[in-house]
């Protein structure tokens, strides 16, 4: 939908509103893909971010490998998107689930799928499941290793051997394409003890990997080995690509958040990434924003604006106060470091703490920057793509 | 939609799931609704809790006032599934709102619709848009009184009256209907605080009422006093049916959590008012449950689940863990006393911290119970009504 005449600072539509701002995730999705490029690695950038066709459509067509997603209902949303190749980066359990992959690989011989298997268990349970369901080929598993009190995985390599021998025992309705893990459930708030522990972590991957392949549990054909979400995909390329296989691997990253970006925990942790690389990585823009309206400003040093928890995302902190725009103007006024803080959240208001002579009015409009992307695009079905002076341009739907 | 054949235990959908027990439900909105008449008070449910039309459809069938809402999406939603008569419990504020509002003001002479001011600027704003956007008929307004650092709302009885005035000023364009305020917003952790508190506010509010009375400010015809959200509504109804004004009034409460109440913050809240009132509060049940699925079992004391943040609420606590259902049957084993515990959550998984020996398995289901059922409505689509066995009797769509 293209709807030109709108646009946000002259009210055209009711606030709140999702905006992204289309030239910075246009030049994310650019430099983003050229990265994965430049590095020799495949990009499957993880699609849950945004749940948006319209964003799919551009992460494919820049080139990427294929999407990533980690449930059943946005599997069927993919699908329904023609979306042809799915790393599903999760254990595939579910009876309905287990049904619903069978049937679209048996109806569509160009549908590529790639799921994660964790226990023995696991195994049986999904080889039993494909067995009825019948594809009438095999399901692609990669054995997942996890972090110690983290998610899910194997936390020793006997157990990833275990694993990989009852997909074999499984044959042929699962097959071995390889290893997968998360790194980014490392939690050390320190960020030094953090990257040594994601160092510790991929090279326990790399080490089920060459186990797994000196038995000969991989299967036929080349391997992939896939870790990468949004923070440490520098040390993921580093480190996988020395893995030694007696066969050709492919390193597989899935970052999500590099589509927008973000005003608070990815961009701290972009920051970082940039120090540790001598910024060699792709230089992100913060596409991202809630706009909202001054509904009152019932205490000198206390504004609500018309946005809330059920607006944006708290998980990784709540939004920072990007811009302040007077009522009937288009014109813009920072307010990053005007000492704005959101300090208390309703369902559809933010409670702002402001400086005494703060400058906004009842009416006025202003700009709020989410930290995680992810739990800020699911609170909305549509989200509107502006150009630098927020004309709308486009506005795209979510399907969450 | 009606689907009777499927069944939640049985796996027939993708997990996760959310359920409410239509039962329980069904209970709910007839009791709350008995409650208020037995009181005397009108009962305008604030529907921006499950933003389902299934659900208005309910309440509106057991006899409520009207609905309220917070938003302008919401009310655009109200106004397309019929909803007649609207308590808009958030100032008005924005061009494009205001003009949504007069066009439907103008187009059905039924719309029956009230929204809030707290300020004159605030009335000075609403009146100039509403008499560009020429409804045809005043816009009914209540002064909102507002807490001491809490949201919207005056904070003083001079400025009430001020704002009184300035709607005066502001006739024909607006009509000043009567007087609201949010009581939930009272904070103290210790509750016989915390009632002196929402005392105090409800006091003050009758104030303002008795004071615009006093001086002439209320339009003619029946005056609205309303407060009442889901933790205090029988203090709010003890103390706003005092009020001694020249003309019949009428209380109003608003509360939503009602319709599925939940297993954290407002059952406890519910516990307090039923020991504050002898137990003469309407008997609430708990219908909202998230189903999800046994993904992996890494750990001895570490189970994960296939729901995370984007499918229950965390702002008032993790949901707890309700019931184990082993694979393949349907007997349903109660984990509320058995140590299960939500100790970290993901995007899309649950870390559920465990006893040894926990019983459960990859593919088992287990049911979660979340606290503050409004954002975890709002992570939905779609919600299954279900029988007491599960099977899902109607599936009822979200409009978020």
């Amino acid at each position: 939908m293209t709807s030109s005449d709108q646009n946000v600072l002259r009210e055209d539509l009711p606030l709140p509103l999702c905006v992204l701002r289309a030239g910075a995730l246009e030049r994310n999705v650019a430099r983003f893909q050229r990265y994965a490029e430049s590095r020799g690695v495949l990009l499957s950038p993880h699609a849950k971010t945004a749940m948006s066709p319209a964003l799919f459509g551009r992460q494919l067509a820049a080139g990427c490998w294929g999407l990533t997603f980690a449930t059943c209902a946005q599997l069927q949303v993919a699908r329904r998107h023609g979306v042809s190749r799915v790393f599903y980066a999760n254990q595939l359990v579910g009876a309905a689930e287990i049904r619903y992959v069978c049937s679209e690989l048996r109806r569509d011989p160009h549908f590529d799928f790639y799921c994660l298997v964790d226990s023995v268990p696991g195994v049986r349970l999904l080889a039993e499941r494909v067995a009825a369901a019948d594809p009438g080929r095999p399901v692609n598993v990669l054995v997942e290793g996890g972090l110690a009190g983290g998610r899910c995985g194997v936390r020793d390599v006997g157990t990833a051997v275990a694993v990989a021998e009852a997909v074999r025992a499984a044959a042929p309705h699962l097959a071995l394409a390889g290893v997968e893990g998360f790194e980014g459930l490392a939690r050390h708030q320190d960020s030094s003890r953090r990257e040594s522990e994601v160092r510790d972590f991929l090279a326990f991957l790399v080490r089920i990997a060459e186990t797994l392949d000196g038995r000969g549990l991989l299967q036929a054909g080349p391997v992939l080995l896939s870790a990468g979400g949004s923070a440490f995909y520098d040390m993921v390329i580093d480190q996988l690509t020395t893995a030694r296989l007696s066969r050709p691997h492919q390193v597989l990253v899935r970052s999500g958040c590099y589509l927008t970006e973000d005003w608070g925990a990815y961009a701290s942790l972009q920051d970082e990434l940039q120090r540790r690389t001598g910024s060699a990585g792709p230089a992100l823009e913060p596409a991202l924003e809630v706009w909202a309206q001054v509904l009152s400003a019932p205490e000198p040093e206390l504004v609500i604006l018309s946005a809330g928890r059920r607006d944006f995302g708290q998980d990784a902190g709540n939004p920072v106060a990007l811009t302040h725009v007077r009522r009937g103007t288009d014109q813009c006024r920072p307010l990053r470091d005007s000492g704005w803080q959101m300090t208390a959240v309703s369902d559809q208001h933010a409670h702002m703490t402001v400086p005494a002579g703060h400058g906004a009015e009842v009416g006025d409009l202003v700009a709020l920057g989410p930290s995680h992307p992810c739990t800020t695009f699911d609170k909305w079905r549509v989200v509107h793509l502006v150009d630098d002076d927020y004309n709308i341009i486009e506005t795209a739907s979510t399907c969450f």
